[in-house]
């Protein structure tokens, strides 16, 4: 296979914000960042996307041989080759013990948007020719990097001006509450929280049922941290015994959605060049819903926005990027 | 197979309450009736039973043909030979155009409750050899019967002393927020909630996402009627454009369900003889967990009841049922 | 509900062929007749149509409440109201102990075509005012019914003179095989096929394994028995240690395969009116490959038949019997 | 994370027995070697195994990310590091345009066992420190490549004196016929299967019933290649139009099926150290069928063997590499 010269440099950032991080996650993180074709050819600046994985994904599922599916920079070299302009990509590590971070600080796992913003970005504009300025800069994901994109949008539109929130976390109702009976009954079955985090090395992840476990708890601590509950510093969003929604801490996650934070900060994106959300029709997780009600406040606000609704689920979605990539690109370039 | 003598008597009542249905639905009814296998042979009374099917279900559920599952009179016969005492069981029929009546009054369904207790209750204990006294009566069902079972005994102690409820529809954030955005989709598909309900006859009814919508609409008629929208006299609990709950209509539900009903109204249950509930632990539903709040809300108020969570899911577990009959069965002679 | 006239009977046969049956099931069987609306109004003479349940099936069965779905004397109303001509449609009672006889004689089972061709046929005609010819009598079923239906057909042509097949067990190496390694899984769990039909009664009998199981058991008893082999008197198709398929049962199940029979016997239904067949493209045996090669050999052997592929599974096809009903009923008054 | 000084290299191998592959997949092939923690710090030799991927599975399959679960790398490291000896891991790319190639030399896909035992092993032993020796050389691999580990053990015993096979293709029956349906429908889905490999680029890949049509396509590639099919150069093992088995072909798979290989060839393994195969209880395939027929013909043999059914399913069973590993390793240095 004839490579067209783009390619995926691999750099090692030691974290002076995740170095306390309370998980005991690593510090020194991995940082993938994707140059294109021209650019060891010039000396000129190109824009930059920040690529945030979904739950469970880490930097390295970017480029996770599957089948059949390119891998992002395959991705974006197939873009570039059919006219798209170029980009830098990054692809930042903000995988957690629980499985993932939501791109947010929280004293339950560690400072990630914090990280992300005032470590990874000023390392990526000082290392490599990039557009140092939020018009050339954006930012996409899918699931909890489609969360995760969207709130850095809405939270520091000084440092994007381009988004893309593909099947993204959306509306907590639907997306997450399904999930809470069988989390509980795990925990019950686990002993409880604490025996559960004690020995959250060896249980079970791979089944249906863990995953709604795993999230519930990823979730939880990015959501509604307590560093009162030693030690593993999170509220839970029911009760241990009952299963029972507690709705003190649930309000701390709605105060995270991106459905209620868009009423507030939703003119932040009025000057963004790209506001792009998508979703599948039968998305597993409802996730349309939440879609449906954000861009509907975006209508409000009079904010412009792209959202699609395909015909498909949550998984198995990469071709979704081809569109928000070229979109990006285009109006960095525009 | 010779059979023990007990019969099930077949009724046809013509219901004066049902006559103005909303929904169109016939108001002449059958009601079958269990009779023990000593009731021919002499002149005592016995205690009855009212048995409530769940959604989807009819009279004549109960006595479906199913390989190697007996028949609720078989079911009743085997536990009288096992040396239970006899009784009376009552099986009306509530059925609805929707699929079921919760055992509600209803003004876009029908006035289930008032033909059930007013009608049907009065009908029996004057045709048959009946205990006509609270104290020798008791409800009981599964899943939407299971709820009908609870709200009956919570709202109308006065008409029982004995109470089951076997994975009942309790707490509704768990048990039909999960089926909102999957009805939603399609309603939207279905061309709107007017059309679908106007076509109602022709939808597909058995898919597994089929129950979803069906169950949302069926509810709703039953927690949230509303004889200002026409024809369906009824609200959705969520934007129907959107899939966003609306929490007014969302109340209304909630006002129906039995974990806030107990609140108000446990304290009914506390001279009640037999109160029984019991849920798989893997009840797909997450009904486990509407049982233990409202267990705990018994608790609270010093109110017997007996709780099992079986080992199990929501379905196939008629064999539930004769734990509950010999309770109510020992009760009555106790 | 305004009926239209028609009645469905219940008899009760003591079966002579039956008596001696080795699984111990009754041998006094219930027998329902629908009757059309016109039977008690004229002293007319009317086709019959036997009625076969699939596995796990018994007569009552057919009559099962099924919320939205017509029972099949309201079925067979529905199709007499818009115009089909009168029949009568005979339900016969061939359930066994471990689920089904596939309308067989077998020394494991019991001889369930002897019984039913033998003394329900004759009953029948004996005790109701049928057309006593085969030109006005068909025979149909549903999965092990459409089997049933299509083998008696082409093994004793000089009963009917139509035919409909269902979603029939065609094929076996597609419809049966899948099931063999999960079924000997199950086998060993139980330590062994003799103590597993020990404790017949005790097994689970309702998850979608326990169905392969059953299914495998109950095949084998039909297709392969052996006399020799106690107390079950059957082979199974594969070494009970391994897995491995025996070529020799194997071949003995082979000889009851619809589209091996065809190729010797296919010209007995030259002369049929109706051979109908059809299968949904989803079905979740793989039936419609059946459907075909046996289709195939009938256009091989000049044999006219209707074959239609549905859109759909195996599942919820009930409407389909309108199709089969009606064109039966067509034949029988051209 | 602190990694233990081992090395995964790259090597890109021209291969001069791919350059003609009929499906035009690369030529040059990446390749990728695992050096053990010690093996710059001196000049011995190592053994070296072989480590095959599923169907689907590229060499960089045996890296991707997944949370929670080691990669082979690191899984490696955990193993020396608990004492295990060391070993050099080769992982060849082995992957076609249909998703694998069965490690088999096909007219219709290409030549990789050549390609592997010719081109590979060669490479490896002149540019590592390996030992040069099949007493020091294993083969191993799960699904397909448990088929390709065990084959190869099989037919080149000078090659290799240990071998794993986890959750292998055997027993032909069990683990591909009941794809058949499914797939024979597709490709009739499909305008049939010239078209469907004209246009093999677009189709969808990701579905569970996608998953049976590419599996059949890929198995007909490898096990019944036919220079005389015109372009895919395959015959299918059923009729494409009824989906009935064609036997002259099937008997062309069950030829590579190692049930049958072994009865002729198993002698092969009699001075192997290591001849280690495993299974899931719950195999989704049906594998432990396969699995034991094979150790049953190994015991007849008197060849010495071990196999382990340990609790679960097809996936997610990388753990198991463990213990495989580790016995190579021991045996190696025995």
């Amino acid at each position: 296979m004839q490579r067209p010269g783009s390619r995926v440099t691999v750099e090692r950032i030691e974290s002076r914000i995740l170095r306390t991080n309370p998980l005991g996650d690593p510090f020194v993180r991995d940082l993938a960042v994707y140059l294109p074709p021209s650019y060891y050819n010039n000396s000129t600046e190109y824009p930059t996307v920040f690529c945030l994985q979904g739950f469970t994904g880490g930097v390295w599922s970017w480029f996770n041989f599957q089948a059949w599916i390119p891998a992002m920079d395959e991705r974006m070299d197939s873009l570039i080759a059919s006219g798209v302009p170029e980009m830098i990509l990054v692809f930042p590590d903000c995988f957690t013990r629980y499985g993932g971070s939501q791109y947010l600080d929280s004293s339950a796992v560690g400072d990630y948007e914090s990280y992300l913003l005032e470590e990874v970005l000023p390392f990526v504009d000082q290392k490599y020719r990039t557009q140092k300025d939020r018009r050339f800069r954006g930012v996409m994901g899918k699931s909890s990097g489609g969360f995760g994109a969207i709130t850095l949008a809405l939270n520091r539109p000084d440092c994007f001006s381009a988004v893309a929130c593909h099947s993204g976390d959306l509306y907590f109702e639907y997306c997450y509450i399904p999930d809470f009976p069988v989390a509980g009954r795990m925990i019950r079955k686990y002993g409880g929280i604490r025996s559960l985090i004690k020995n959250f090395h060896q249980i079970s992840k791979t089944g249906k049922e863990d995953h709604a476990l795993l999230n519930t708890i990823a979730m939880s601590a990015c959501y509604s941290p307590n560093p009162d509950v030693k030690p593993h510093l999170f509220d839970l969003p029911f009760d241990e015994k009952t299963g029972k929604l507690r709705s003190l801490i649930w309000r701390k996650w709605k105060k995270h959605d991106p459905v209620e934070i868009v009423k507030r900060k939703g003119k932040s994106l009025a000057d963004f060049g790209v506001v792009y959300l998508d979703c599948g029709n039968r998305d597993e997780f409802g996730l349309f819903v939440g879609a449906q009600i954000f861009v509907k406040e975006l209508q409000k606000l009079g904010v412009a926005y792209v959202y699609e609704e395909f015909d498909g689920g949550h998984f198995h979605t990469q071709e979704r990027y081809d569109v928000s990539l070229r979109r990006m690109a285009e109006y960095f370039r525009s």
